[in-house]
């Protein structure tokens, strides 16, 4: 086994804190990567707290990772020791279904094993995300990270990124279209500056006034404030494609009714309570459509990660130390990040292991 | 002006009585048909009793007219005297708009007129349906009927059958795949008898066991009957499309969850009531669609009667004479009627006019 350390929750109440535990032994087909950054994304916060009800402790969480890697199997054909790798929500799938064949593994028909807090396929034991010096993920779930990209930077991308990017590109987003993007977060951000990069003409729904010269930055080419009725009534009907980044319960016919006829609204965020229930008036007006999508496809975060190199494009984000990690959980659920927190590992150099 | 009888409702309270009123004299691009049967729609009993709280009394309603042509303007290039006829939903719309460019009048960006309580856009005054002996609609709005067809029985496709035709065209259901009607009533009997026609396996989903038999005589290659679990179960993920024609508000997580990856439901009723909100975590999951759609535009409306008339295809019908419209829709009400009456509008001529 590999001894890995790494910052934890060993119960729903407790503070995230340092935890020893072991990876499996890299096989023929694994890489193992020493982890340079992790992303905080907010079902980090969720698992840890089971808040979701099926977190196993104890969780180590992190599914936004980037990393050198320091060893790999002998089948493994495209790292070599030394390579930036990236690994996102996602190290194993079936593999043998039609959604694994369609390079969809996020909609693996038998369930795909998440980053952390899911069943390691091998070992038969539970995964540990990316909150750690080091992890061992096999080849197919391996990203290539370009020397061009920050790498601190380019952790949010595999998560917020591609969650972002995934809906944008399966709707055909780009030229010439107006596109939505609801709410400024970790995911709406991206989602505005990779609708922008994509050629769209783009509109930033938000709660808050003050978010409106941030969003411009990013690259929308207007705001809208949500709760000004004027406002949104003067973009009626005429949205191509909104993708709803929001997770909070929320009135979702207030944005229905700003799509085109066959306009589709995309919603990555599942709410803890339900969305009041949209009006089936407003889909059968204009043949609406209300959909969802969940992260994307290992074929596909490669693209977005080679596209996001080309064009500069990475995340706003915070560098905290992983001693910090408990303060940011608690300024994340005050919004108080511009726009995502990522843990420099080196931080945790500093700690003893047991 | 055009002197018309027909049967009509002058209050939200009162059954429909024979009324007499006028229609404009027809133009040069209109066509004047005598009406020989007319469907009797859910939405006429909704319209006459007010519950959509937009009638304008008196009304006469009636959208699933099937008439012989009498009169033509001299611009009419498509019918001259003697033809048969059918009127749909829409009598007019702006004709400028995209939609009504890409032959999808239905979703007139300026609204279309209905054939019945919209506002005429020649006199300014309103429009009367078909519960009569005669109407007068422009050329671009009247569809032509094969002789192939039985007048009658054609009369439904006017609606029922456009709405149903339209989202399994627009969803391009065929040969291949797995198809879901919810409910057997006047749209549901028509969407198995097309899907079956398109080539598709047709499962249709009713509460009602009894009806079981009656839909496989339909078309349907199964019947499921949605109030047990184990039933549903064994259909998960399954579904390349489902049409759902139940307009009262029900679960529709029970159904949205039997679609496969990308597969979309549409609803093609509107409840008084809201459907309990979906859940999107079953939207999320499988990139799966939730959508609506409206009756069908006039190009597609005439190739579904074209298709129709090749294949043989018409509703299941119970004629009734004009003088039993009240007591059909109190049998419409209890679902008691296989499965839409038709008035045989000959009964009309037995009535004075005044």
């Amino acid at each position: 086994m590999l001894k890995s350390m790494g910052y934890g929750a060993t119960s729903a109440s407790e503070p995230l804190s340092l935890l020893n535990f072991e990876r499996r032994t890299p096989g023929p087909t694994d890489v193992q990567i020493e982890i340079l950054y992790c992303g905080v994304c907010h079902s980090d916060l969720h698992t840890a707290r089971d808040e979701w009800h099926n977190t196993v402790y104890p969780v180590v969480p992190g599914h936004e990772i980037i990393g050198r890697v320091t060893a790999v199997g002998n089948e493994v054909a495209r790292f070599k020791v030394g390579d930036l790798a990236g690994v996102g929500c996602m190290v194993d799938s079936c593999q043998h279904c039609q959604s694994c064949a369609d390079g969809l593994e996020q909609y693996c028909e038998n369930g795909f094993v998440g980053t952390y807090n899911g069943e390691e396929m091998h070992s038969g034991g539970m995964t540990y995300g990316g909150y750690a010096n080091n992890i061992v993920v096999t080849e197919k779930f391996v990203l290539r990270i370009s020397d061009k990209l920050d790498p601190a930077a380019a952790a949010p991308l595999l998560c917020a990124g591609i969650t972002t990017w995934s809906p944008l590109r399966h709707w055909k987003v780009g030229k010439g279209q107006k596109v939505g993007i609801v709410g400024l977060g970790g995911l709406g951000h991206m989602g505005i500056k990779l609708a922008h990069a994509l050629g769209a003409h783009v509109v930033l729904f938000t709660t808050s006034p003050d978010k409106r010269e941030d969003a411009i930055r990013l690259g929308a080419d207007e705001v809208v404030v949500s709760k000004n009725a004027d406002e949104m009534e003067a973009h009626a009907n005429s949205f191509d494609f909104i993708l709803n980044t929001v997770a909070a319960a929320h009135d979702l016919d207030a944005f229905l009714v700003l799509l085109k006829r066959e306009g589709t609204m995309t919603l990555v965020g599942a709410p803890s309570h339900p969305h009041p229930s949209p009006q089936v008036f407003n889909l059968i007006m204009k043949r609406r459509h209300l959909a969802g999508s969940l992260i994307g496809g290992i074929a596909e975060t490669q693209e977005m990660l080679d596209f996001c190199a080309e064009r500069g494009i990475a995340s706003d984000i915070e560098i905290i130390p992983i001693q910090h990690i408990n303060e940011a959980y608690e300024r994340m659920l005050k919004s108080d990040v511009k726009y995502r927190f990522v843990i420099d590992m080196a931080s945790l150099k500093q700690e003893q292991p047991a």
